[in-house]
Formats: structure tokens, sequence, C-alpha cells
């Protein structure tokens, strides 16, 4: 039984003056209700605008939010503190959310139509949660993703989703990630530690995951600005072929390569990963399975199983879902052309047809909610200058990208998996995983 | 090229005293060979039943061991040591691995019409190996798994699989298991600590990994002769439920609980898995995934979502596969009636649909060969004893039994997979790994 209330408020302050209870297009018969007798003094019911609000938080499994309308009527939620106060500014907005609200969150909020008061995060995270719970809005979300244009991943168009992101401006990044420019999943042995620890962190941890070894040779796929090839060429001793198609990332990665000494152990090349050649001791992919395409995960496979030693290990680390699901198609569209986070079963399609066993397994997600958290703060920090840089629609859009993909890691819509692999047949696998947990010289 | 020999030899020693090279039935136009110019004396070419030894070891992918039949023709490789030394003592054994040696290699080893000197266990790891190598007899062995007839595992038939092994007399698993009866990988912090610490470490390390905490309620499906749950509640403090549908094994459970005074905290259930009620903080299941059979994974994923509490915990801990593929046919014939390994992406199919998240995947497959050799070493010693309670083939055919495990997880051919999950809403899941390696107080 809906035990909410729209509320019809004058005036801008966002304070109810009065609450009219009302059951609208609910299924089983139930229609308007009267104002119940404890409701509040004002009885002026909702306005066609107000019943369709309420029709959207319905189909949305009614988050404890609060929502304005631009004619003043209100929304809260009967008990309990609002997780946040959402001003719908015209018609136009109300009906976008309401014809897909999933992508047009962004649109409005990114065009200013939409605003929001109080922490976004907060909100972004009590939307998803109240979503997930929400079963009714499945069939909805399967015919409007029949009509979406989500991007391929052949080779050509690859180049174009990777520079649509990547290439915005190593100048951008370097206003809110870390020095070294991780722009993927950092690992907090301890929640307090600086993001420059945890980026630091996470690198070693994927090295010895990988048990890398002085001398041996290691390839990685997808490699950013360059910052895990250097420092397991610098901190382990291996001589590292690290691919990307992204110009931007690349020159920068060359540079501090020349800068810190590193040209001859760090090759980095220009080229799609799958033109990889050669065999090395160990595959490692930090955030790039996002880009491949679950059509192409099989043919990454072979290229592993092409290019890995007997004894060889790898390394796969990806954002995924916990359920076979398209990226949300704002930050598909807006953000992240053709990405798609896989779950680990369909991670374990790369490996399983070319009998890679799965060593070990790491859900990574709270860690990806606190790196976002950090990198939400220093954006906020350096929104004048980004502002300058682009537009106060893109300081909006990257906000509501940061937000949003914070609140999807902490509600656990999203995951962050590590997965660790060998051949079947090598037997030069860790006898446990101890030695990952060991104090560092 | 072929480059091995196949030798003639008189007498009984097992030492050829000539060899012959010859290349029989091979694709590629060649056909059988003169003797080399560097053979040794004994030129007899070698007789039918000679030509169909060298045919069945080409289909086994050449394995390096060497073999004589009943009429002593021998056929060892050219260059190094065998691995051991394969005696078939007549036609009819001979012409029953021709027709599925998968299968009747475990029934000839168990009438002692095969006879092996050697090393039983590496003479069937490099058997293992070898036949990973020669794809070409993988269509046959589909169409031979066309014919066979496996069991099923509804709930009236997983009575009587699992009756078939598990209650054949807790006095035959005491001669050679653990002294509290574990009869499932352990875990060795180090290779060399005894088959009893290494069963109470594995106890541990699952309990670590679920965090079980005073006062919370695990349900157990399958728990064997209740080492686990007695371990979970008397050091925990937990209250367990234990399902458990072989009777030999619960009354076994039952009279220890009693004897340590732990009734009131662990209530030990006879029924099926499939039955359990009631709301837990932690699901564990321990080395009965095996026998729930494909079939079945997704109504089991129904069954933990219904019975686990929001916040709650499972694990599952099963034998796996590389690559979709049922149990050697002779095993499940003989010794695991129903059992099927699942693939790491198959156990997912568990987890999957009710939206489940992957915490942590390991995989202990060296340690469960290290657990076979302990308990093949415990066998060995007391197999008088178990000759006296069965029989010679009985005998014979438990040790081909543990013998070819402890070689399959040896060679890679089996895995061991522990997959810790959780629900994907709640954030009361561990920070990282790092208190599973501390060292207890």
């Amino acid at each position: 039984m809906d035990t909410r209330s729209l509320q019809h408020a004058k005036g801008a302050t966002g304070r109810p003056e009065g609450a009219v209870p009302h059951e609208l297009l609910s299924g089983g018969g139930a229609g308007l209700r009267e104002p119940a007798a404890d409701a509040a003094p004002t009885t002026a019911p909702a306005s066609l605008d107000g019943k369709l609000l309420r029709f959207l938080l319905q189909s949305l499994g009614d988050p404890p939010v609060r929502v304005s309308l631009w004619n003043g009527e209100t929304w809260a939620p009967p008990t309990g503190e609002p997780t946040a106060h959402v001003r719908i500014g015209n018609r136009a907005s109300l009906l976008k959310l309401l014809a897909d609200p999933e992508f047009q969150f962004g649109e409005c909020y990114s065009d200013g139509s939409v605003e929001v008061e109080g922490n976004l995060v907060r909100l972004l995270e009590t939307l998803i949660r109240a979503l997930s719970q929400a079963d009714s809005t499945q069939p909805r979300r399967r015919i409007l993703e029949r009509f979406r244009r989500r991007r391929s991943n052949a080779a050509t168009d690859s180049r174009s989703n990777i520079s649509h992101h990547y290439d915005l401006g190593n100048a951008f990044y370097e206003l809110w990630l870390d020095k070294q420019l991780s722009y993927t999943c950092a690992y907090f042995p301890a929640p307090k530690i600086t993001l420059e620890a945890a980026q630091i962190a996470k690198m070693d941890h994927v090295c010895r995951k990988l048990r890398l070894q002085p001398g041996e040779r290691v390839v990685e796929a997808g490699c950013g600005w360059g910052a895990l090839a250097l420092h397991m060429a610098t901190r382990y001793g291996v001589r590292v072929k690290a691919f990307n198609i992204s110009r931007e990332q690349l020159a920068y990665a060359k540079e501090r390569a020349r800068a810190i000494g590193a040209e001859g152990r760090v090759e980095f090349i220009e080229d799609d990963y799958r033109n990889i050649q050669g065999r090395f001791d160990a595959f490692v992919s930090v955030g790039m399975l996002e880009h491949v395409g679950h059509e192409n995960y099989a043919a990454l496979g072979q290229l592993i199983d092409r290019v890995l030693e007997p004894d060889g290990r790898g390394l796969l680390h990806s954002i995924g879902h916990l359920r076979p699901d398209p990226l949300n198609a704002w930050i598909e569209k807006r953000i992240f052309p053709g990405a798609y986070p896989p779950t680990l079963r369909e991670m374990l399609e790369v490996l399983e047809p070319c009998r890679f066993s799965v060593l070990d397994v790491e859900n990574l997600r709270l860690h990806y909610a606190l790196t976002l958290e950090h990198w939400l703060k220093r954006f906020e920090a350096a929104r004048g200058r980004v502002r300058e840089m682009y537009d106060e629609r893109f300081v909006r859009a990257w906000r509501f990208y940061l937000s949003s993909s914070q609140a999807a890691f902490g509600a656990g819509e999203m995951q962050l998996f590590q997965v660790l692999f060998a051949r079947g047949r090598t037997n030069q696998v860790p006898w446990t995983r101890a030695h990952l947990y060991e104090r560092q010289a």
C-alpha cells in the first residue's frame, strides 16, 4: 500500500505547505483517494503535472526523495528525511524523464533543467537502490534498449570510442586524477590512505598477483597514461610492451618514460590490442575489457593463448555487472561509447574456451566507490578551471558521471573484478595468497 | 614424426631384448617402416596385437610409458626413461582399452588384467597430460559419451547416488581419512603440515572467509560426517543446521555432537538440501555441488536466495573442470554416480540469476593433489584391512580412484574452486582479504 504523499507547496522554499495523499494509476482497482484525516491543511488536488510526477516516482520504485516541479508542486516522502531535493525546471524535462529516466536524468542534470539540492551521490545511490527493487521497470527498459543505438567495438570504431573519452586532454585529467594519472580503481589496504598511495598499492597488488620476476616480459593491453607499465618496469625489473589506441595518453606515457629513463625497458605502442605479437611471461589488462565488447571476448582469449608462455600468468581487471545488462544508457552515450561491463560469468568466456585456469578472483567494488569519492572531491575543487577549459554543461555532465559511478559501486549496481589466471597445465602457481598480504620490505 | 619404437621382448623381465621402430596407421601416407639401421638386433615385426597396442598409444597422445602385452611384446619410448611399465594381461583387455580407454583402464586395473609397475600416480598424470594435448580423441569421446548412461540427480536418485559412495561404512573411511573424517580438499598454509592440521586449517579458512560471528545462524548443505558443522559451532560460536542424505554419515555426526556436548548448537538433519527452510546468516556447502547436477544449479541459487538474510554470506566449495566436460566415466560409474564437476563459469550459474555478488574465488587444486597424496599413503598402509573388509578388487578400484584423482589435480585436469559471495546490495563485506592471512591468536 502506498503511504507517501504528494504535497502542494507555494513559493520556492521547497518546504511543503500541505500534503494530499493520493494513489494514482494503481493496478488493483484503487483510484484517487480523498485527503486523509491527518493530512496537512492544503487540500488542492494535484495537477496533471503532479500526477505525472507521481507516476514517474512510482515507476522508479518510490525512492525517498523530495521532488518539486516548476509550478511549485512538491512531492515528499511521508515519513523520514528525504535523501535530497530534486527540482524539475519545466514540463519538457518531466516528460523526458517519464519517457526514459535512465538516459534523461543525466541529460537534464547536465543542461540544468533538473537541479539537485543535497548530496548528489547519496541521491543517486537512493535511486539505484529503489530501482533495483522495482522489477516492474525491467520490461520498459528492455523496450527502450531495443531502440538505443549502442556503439560497436570493431577495430575502427574502437579508435573513435576511445578517443571520445581519453583524448579530452591530459590537462583535464591532471586536474583530478592522482599524480601518475591512474584512471582505474585504486586499492586501499586501509581506507584512510591517500589516493596516490592507493594507486601505488593497486599496482603492487597486481604485480604481486602476477608474481613478476626481474627479466620477465610483460604485455599490457590498454595502458592508459602508462603508470602501471612504468611501475612494473622500474619496481619489478620486467620488460614491458604496452598497447593503447589513445594518442594523447601515449604521448604522455612516452614522455614520462623518457623523463625517468625507462625507455629501454618499456615500449609504448600506439596500436590496437588485437595486434599484439610476441611471447610474454605475463599478460595484464587493467580497465580495458570494458571497451573490448562482449562479442570480442573469445578472440581476446585466443590472443592471450597465442602470446602467453606455457608458465605465464594473466590478470584481467574490469568493472562488471551482477547480471548481463548494458551500461547505463546516458554514460554509454555521453561518456564511454561502446563500453560494456561484463558479469564475472561473461568475463570467463574470455578464458574458458582456451582452458585457462582461474587462480584468484577479487571483487574490489567498494574500493572503486572510494576511488571515485576521491576523484569527485578533486574534481569539485577544480571545477572553476574545468569550466574555463570547457563549459558549465561539461562540468555538470562530469559531476553527474563521477557521482553516479560512485553511487553505482556503493549500491552494488557495479562490481570490480580482478581475475588472475594461468594455463591449466602449469604448476608454477602460488601455493597460497599469503604473499599478497606480507608487509613489503 | 613418430620416433618411438615397439620392442619385442621375451621373458618377464620387462626389459626389451630388441627394438623395431614402426609407424603404424599414420595419417599422412606413411606406412610400415622397415627396421632402422640403428635398431637393436631383434627384427621380428609386431604382431597384430602389437599393432593394435601401437594404435592405442597413438590415440592416447603417445604417452612416455612402457607397455607389455601378454605375449611378451613390449612398447617403450625410444628416448628417456618411461614413467612406468604397464602390463596388459590378455587380448580381451587390449580390445576393451581400444574401445573405451577412459572407462576401461579403471575396469582392467581393478580386475587385475592390467598391472602397473612403478608409480601409478605418475603414470596417470603422464597419461592425462598426453591425452590433453591429443585433441584427436575428442570426437571419439563425444561419441562414447552419447552412449554412456550417466546418473540423474532427481531427489530420489540423489539418495541412491550418495548412498553408493558415502554409506560404504564409516569404519572404511576411518582407515585413511583424518581423525574428523573430512572428505574434501584440505588447505595447507605450508605444504609440510599434517593432514589433520590442514583439514582444520581448511575449516578455519572457510569460517574466516564467511566472517562468522558468535550467535549467527549457519546452514550447511551436504555436511559429510559433520566436521565443519561441529567446528563452526564449537570454535566460532554459531548455531548450525546441517543437511545430508547419507544415513551412515549422519549417525556418526550426531554421535560426535553428543560426545562433545554440541547437540544444542548443531542440528544434523537427514534430508535433501532442497528442503532447507528458515533464514540464515551464512550458507555453506563444501563438496556437495559436485553431486547437485548442472540441471539443478538455478534451483540451488533460488534456494540460497530464499534462505539467506539480506547481509548474509555464502560459500560454495567444489571440484571443477576447465571446460564443460563430464566426470571421468569410470569414476562416475564406479565411485561417484551422478557427479559432475562444473567449470567456474557454470558454478556462477548458481549465483548470477539471483544477483549474488562474487567477492572472492580461490583455486586450491594443488592442495587437493596434496590431500589425495596423504589419503593414498594412509590407504596403502591400511590396504590389508580394506582387503579383509571387502576384497582385492575393491582395494585396486579405490587405489585407482585415489591415484587418478591425485593425478588429475596435479596435472590441471581437475580444479578446486572456493567461491565466496554475498547479496549484491549489501556493503557488509570484508574491506580486503588480509584478515584471512593474519595469524590467529
